[in-house]
C-alpha cells in the first residue's frame, strides 16, 4: 500500500482547497494507494463531513502549526517542528508515506527536500521542473524552472539525465529527445552557459542527446521531449506562459485542449527532481483542481518508482 | 525630404516580397519621405512594373551583389562591395539616406551598422530591441532580444536609457516605466545579473525605473513599458511567443488583436538600437507586409529623431 502526503493546510485557500482536491484525488488515485492528510484534524473533518465525504478514506494526522508564506523558510522549518510540513516531511523521511505534496511555502518545501529527504547521490544540484504540452498532444518537459538561477554547465548536463529519465517513467516516452534550450540550433550558437552544457552533453551516453533548441519549437513537439536550461531562462518561460493564459482568459479566446494543459490547474504541480523521495510543490494560489492534479502527479512519482530509477542511474 | 533605405534583395523572398512590401509601403510613408530602393535595377523595375506602380515613385540605386544567408557576415561585408546591404550603409554613412532597412543578412547587418554607422560614444554595445503589444492595448518594448547574449550588468542598465528615450520618441510613452526582467518582484530575487542591473538601476536619475518584473507581466501592461534583459533571455522569449502564435494558427484560434501584433508581420521589423543612425532588421521569412511595416518603423526612427535623442543622452 502506498501513502501519498498532503499538506492540508498549504496554500492560499487552505485548508478547503487542499481537502477538496484530496477529495477529488481519492477516487482517481485507486485502491492500492491511501491519501494521507497533515493538518488540523478538526478543520480537515470539517471540511471532509461538508463535501460529504467519509473521514476513514483518509488518514489524517494532526498538526498543530502552519508555515506562512511570510515565515523565513529554513527558519521555520527549524521552529515549526509541529507544522504539516515539517512533520509531512519527517514522515517522508521515515518511509512512512511514500511521496509528499504542499501548496504551502516553496521555499520550506525546498528546506524539506534538501534537509529531510536530501539529494540523491552524485546529484549537484537538485532542480524543479515542469511538464508542458505539445501542438501535436503530447508532453515536454521543461528543467529547471526556477531553483538554480546561475546553472554551471555541469548541473545542465546532469539535468539531461534527471530529466530523461522523468520523461520516460512518468510521461512515457521512450528515448526521450534531450535538447539543451538555444538561441540557434547550430552547436556554435549561444551564451557561455549553453556551449559549454552542449559540449558537455554531446560527449553523454547517458541519454538521447538531439543538440540546441529554440524557443520557436518549445511546444512545437517536433524537436525535443526534454529541455534543459537555467533556472532564471525557465522560470521566465513559465511564468511568461501563464501570462499568456491569462491573457486568453480575459480575451475571452476559446479555450483548446493545447492551452488548457498550459493552466497550472492541469499541470500537476512542480515536482522536485533529484532528492531521495517524491516531493510536489504546488502553486500557493491552488485550487481544488489544481491540488488533485498534484495529488496525482505524487502518486504517480510514487507508483512509477522514478525516485530508484534517478538513485540507480546515479550510483555509479 | 527624408529618405529611408531599402534593401530589396534581402529576405527568402526577395526581390518581390522586398518590393511589394516597398509599394504597400509608399502610400503610407507621406509626402515628405521618399524610399530608396538598393538592389539589381531590372528586377526591382520588374516587380513594379506587374505591381502597377510607377517606378519614379521611388529612387533606385542599382547594386549588383546580394550578402547570401550562408556568406559569412564580415567577410562577406568586406568583399560584396557591390552588394545591396553594402551599398546601402554607405548611402547611411554618408547621410544620403536617413535610416536602412533589410530583411537580409542579420550578421551583416550587425557588421554594417557596428563598422560602417559604428555604436553612439558612450553606449558601451548597441541592442535590439522588440515591441510587443500588452493586454491593455498599449505596446511594451523588451531589449536586448539577441544581439548580447552575456550581458554585463552595467549593459543592462544602459539599456534602461536607451529603451526609455525609445520608448518616449516611438511609442509616444511619456516617463515609460523600465524595469528588469526578473524570477520574482522582490530586490532581493534573481541571478547574479539581474541583483547586480537592479543595484545599478536603482541609482539612475535618466529613467523612470520601476524595479524588476516577471515574466507573468511581460504583456499585462501593469508594470513596465520598457522591459531589460540578456539577449539570450529575450531572444528566447521572444521566439516562445512567435511558437505559440504559430500553435495559435494551427489551432485556427480567432485572431485578437492583441496576439495579431504577436506577428513578426506587424511588429515592424528589429531596430538596432544606440549605433548613429536608425537601422532596422527583418526576419528573412519576411512577407510584404513585413517588409511594409519594417519600412514604416525605419521611416518613424527617421522622424523622431531618435538617433539624435539617443546621441545626446550619451553626450554626457
Amino acid at each position: 500500500m502506498l501513502k501519498i502526503g498532503v499538506d492540508a493546510m498549504g496554500g492560499d485557500f487552505a485548508p478547503e482547497a487542499a481537502v477538496k482536491g484530496a477529495v477529488m484525488a481519492v477516487d482517481a488515485i485507486g485502491d492500492e494507494c491511501r491519501i494521507v492528510l497533515f493538518g488540523d484534524e478538526d478543520r480537515i473533518r470539517a471540511v471532509l463531513k461538508a463535501e460529504n465525504c467519509a473521514a476513514d478514506r483518509f488518514d489524517i494526522v494532526h498538526t498543530t502549526e502552519v508555515i506562512e508564506m511570510g515565515d523565513h523558510p529554513a527558519k521555520a522549518f527549524q521552529q515549526k517542528t509541529n507544522s504539516s510540513i515539517v512533520v509531512g516531511f519527517g514522515y517522508l523521511a521515515k518511509g512512512l508515506i511514500n511521496g509528499f505534496a504542499s501548496a504551502g511555502s516553496t521555499g520550506a518545501m525546498m528546506v524539506g527536500s534538501m534537509q529531510a529527504v536530501k539529494p540523491i547521490e552524485g546529484v549537484i544540484r537538485p532542480t524543479i521542473s515542469t511538464v508542458a504540452p505539445t501542438v501535436t498532444g503530447g508532453k515536454v518537459l521543461l528543467l529547471d524552472v526556477g531553483l538554480n538561477v546561475d546553472c554551471k554547465p555541469e548541473v545542465l548536463a546532469q539535468y539531461g539525465i534527471i530529466g530523461s529519465i522523468y520523461a520516460q517513467a512518468m510521461l512515457g516516452i521512450r528515448n526521450p529527445r534531450v535538447a539543451v534550450l538555444n538561441i540557434g540550433e547550430e552547436e556554435t550558437k549561444g551564451n557561455a552557459q549553453s556551449k559549454a552544457a552542449y559540449e558537455l552533453m554531446k560527449e553523454s551516453e547517458e541519454f538521447n542527446f538531439v543538440g540546441n533548441v529554440e524557443g520557436s519549437h518549445l511546444f512545437s513537439g517536433q524537436v525535443a521531449d526534454v529541455i534543459v536550461c537555467d533556472g532564471f531562462v525557465g522560470n521566465t518561460l513559465l511564468k511568461t506562459v501563464e501570462g499568456l493564459f491569462r491573457i486568453n482568459k480575459a480575451l475571452k479566446i476559446p479555450e483548446t485542449p493545447f492551452w488548457r494543459d498550459m493552466n497550472y490547474e492541469y499541470v500537476g504541480g512542480t515536482p522536485v527532481l533529484g532528492v531521495n523521495a517524491p516531493v510536489v510543490i504546488g502553486h500557493g494560489c491552488s485550487s481544488a483542481l489544481a491540488i488533485k492534479n498534484m495529488i496525482l502527479t505524487t502518486e504517480r512519482c510514487a507508483q512509477t518508482g522514478v525516485t530508484a530509477k534517478l538513485q540507480n542511474a546515479f550510483k555509479n
